[in-house]
């Protein structure tokens, strides 16, 4: 890997203008950090292109040349994937944020990468339309950067997760070259799926330009209650017999009570009980078209839920009410992380297992000396769980805590789970891949990543170590 | 490429056992042709093996000596994929034909590759649970073969295609190697999605030994209705229209009139009114858990109709009725054919453009003499095109065909959709792969073969032909 000159910085200037090349030590420090636990890497230079040719051009020049390159949306990803660690450009997609076309007649919308998530959520639904995943982040994250991950978010239990989504993509290769994946229909058996295997890929196999989602008509009316469970154990178990039972909620998390006291203290104005004989909550939303069908079926969920031990449920009455509920679930993630829960763990399960993982979750915590709180999309088997370790604030090259959890993983694997459902592998979950598959698999991953990328100069050291 | 000598015949009965191991003529026969146009290609030698184990030993000794094998479900596939043009090993799965598990704890079951579609549809259907992909030759076509293909039907619309269910796959790759794509989880963001990679790869990167699906619960009712249009582009039309007003059917099917015509020749008993003044039919689907609040949607439905040139709208009164009207439209493709209709294309475009396509289809008609008839899974924009034509019976080989379809096709791809939906690239298919992808994705879907299949051994020449 090469380092930047004088000439490089020159030509990027030529291709982007001067103003979005950016060296001064404000500008290297921000796109230093995600928002990956605690850690910071400096890049070289920041580029701002605004169009796929000069992402081509800067392409070109950087594989030409060996300089690495870290793609970043909106820097909101907890595995580091947007994290410039070996130096080089980092190349952000800021500028790229128009909606290009909401296409009312096919359902569909052509984006560029750099668009908030609620931004496109908003636009669309104005038209009566639905884009369904919406990560906890949706207020900050880009649209380019849901891709790279794979991201999914409170709805994926009834609407799925980004990839059901996707129908179509540009993308340019880590040699300059750019391509359209697929074609803007929602069925296609052309070839290998190449769009399936860009989403996820975590900007490793090439940069995402354009984005064609298939949208679906937006539901008219939701509902949302709030499950206090007095027994940890039950609240899990819970998750699985409402899908037995034959529902399928358009939301379904799962929030252990010590976040929901770190958060609530954070947030004010909220109408949620917070007391003590509370183990964890459920909150359950469903949504379609019909209220009374819909009231029907919240009162037989809310009536399966009177076998389990439970406070009192509370209905969330109006909007404001529903709002509230929603921050109080949305912003756990940034509140924990404030108190000292630095380390987060991305764990997914098949659903009826989520009562052994949350327990082996406890015991670990005891074994090991550190506070760990639960919550998540349950509805999914995807719960995500936060470390305040007394001294260990990164799991990052820290062998005490990846050896901690290594066996977090072991665990999740012997459960038939895996490392990441909706985080990503990135820079810091390296260390467990191994866990889940063998070599063979990552012979085929790193094989796959040099097809793509030859020179191994896009976002590499991420997902796999750099060879 | 080898030929197989007494030796390796020898192996393989070792493997599988004798009995499993077919040289005679009526065997090489029946194998040599699927349901593809009307091809024959003979294999050396028919293998059946029962495990996973046997499939690797078998691909290790093919592997070795460079002997084609080529994989085979229930040999109902229209594009050649199951055709051993090269010869060598024809490895059939039929005997791998368990279901392994229904988990109704968390709504998933794993398969053999050699479950026929509706027997497993059938058997979680028995625990209210529901499978949704099924083509049209779901009462023949294995799971596996439908995993190969991404396969469709009419329920995609809806509710998605194979790719949409499958959680993890068992394979074998053509080295002899066995892995694992994924986990049993509904999310994961681990590594590139060798799963989607798998999915509609038709037989070319490994052997599908074991499938873990996802399941939903079963909807309680639906409800069926046939509405007959005066002219072809109202009723092409039509179909935007329902998505357009925020309704999903769970089935938007197509059939133009010769094509109902000719099917219900074959089907006596039925109660579908086929007179002069239709020009085509739309059958439209809804299901769901409240009939009251199904029957007011079809109405609405019904209603929107009304602003086109329509017959009386048929409502499939009971099981009876909606059965025979499901079997006039299942068994569209195999009377066609019978009729002389052998050619068959999977066209798809975005659903609003279906009336230029079909205007595009009857042009090359009358420019070519031919006669073709459409139907087909119009809701997701996906219509088969059945050619008849005067002297040519099979595009295959044929180069004043393939020219014909090459202008069809690039109709297709002017309207922003592609070769195949559903049917796959196979044998067939490849003279317009270049219409859809340029030579940059073509590189990289090669390379992605050489990965997996380094001898070129598995399923070679489909999709790409053999370098």
């Amino acid at each position: 890997m090469a380092t930047l000159n004088k000439e490089h910085i020159d030509i990027l200037k030529n291709i982007v203008g001067s103003n979005y090349v950016l060296l001064d030590d404000e500008s290297l420090h921000y796109y230093a950090s995600d928002q990956t636990e605690k850690l910071h890497y400096f890049p070289e230079v920041v580029v701002k292109p605004r169009t796929t040719a000069e992402i081509a051009a800067i392409m070109q020049l950087c594989n030409t040349h060996l300089i690495p390159v870290t793609p970043r949306g909106a820097g909101t990803g907890v595995s580091g994937g947007a994290l410039p660690h070996l130096g080089g450009v980092l190349l952000s997609t800021e500028r790229m944020n128009s909606i290009i076309e909401i296409d009312e007649n096919n359902l569909q919308v052509i984006t560029e990468p750099g668009v908030i998530t609620e931004v496109l959520m908003n636009a669309v639904k104005e038209k009566n339309l639905y884009y369904p995943p919406d990560p906890s982040s949706k207020g900050s994250c880009f649209i380019g950067g849901n891709i790279a991950e794979n991201s999914g978010g409170p709805r994926a239990v009834k609407y799925g997760v980004v990839k059901d989504y996707v129908l179509n993509l540009e993308v340019v290769l880590p040699t300059g070259e750019i391509i359209w994946t697929s074609a803007n229909v929602l069925k296609n058996a052309t070839g290998y799926n190449l769009t399936q295997l860009i989403v996820g890929s975590e900007g490793t196999l090439g940069i995402v330009t354009k984005i064609v989602l298939r949208l679906i008509p937006l539901p008219k009316h939701d509902l949302l209650m709030l499950v206090p469970f007095k027994n940890l154990e039950q609240a899990s178990e819970a998750v699985s017999i409402i899908f037995k039972a034959g529902f399928v909620p358009s939301a379904l998390e799962f929030v252990e009570i010590d976040a929901l006291k770190i958060v609530s203290k954070m947030l004010e104005n909220h109408t949620v009980p917070v007391t003590d004989d509370i183990a964890a909550h459920l909150i359950i939303e469903i949504d379609g078209n019909d209220v009374d069908v819909m009231m029907k079926e919240m009162e037989a969920i809310a009536e399966l839920m009177t076998q389990y031990d439970i406070g009192e449920i509370f209905f969330a009455d109006d909007n404001y009410q529903k709002e509230a509920l929603w921050k109080l679930r949305r912003r756990a993630a940034e509140a924990v992380k404030l108190e000292g829960y630095t380390i987060e763990e991305d764990t997914v399960v098949p659903r009826a297992l989520l009562p052994q993982l949350i327990k082996g979750v406890k015991a670990l915590g005891e074994k090991y000396h550190f506070k760990a709180v639960c919550y998540g999309h349950a509805g999914d088997g995807n719960i995500h769980v936060r470390i305040n370790h007394p001294t260990i604030k990164n799991s990052h090259g820290n062998e005490e805590m990846t050896n901690i959890l290594r066996e977090l993983f072991k665990l999740v694997k012997s459960l038939g789970g895996t490392v990441s459902a909706e985080h990503g592998i990135g820079l810091i979950q390296k260390p467990y891949m191994d866990i889940v598959f063998d070599s063979t698999n990552l012979r085929l991953m790193r094989s796959i990543k040099k097809i793509f990328d030859p020179n191994n100069i896009l976002n590499a050291g991420k997902i796999f170590d750099v060879v």
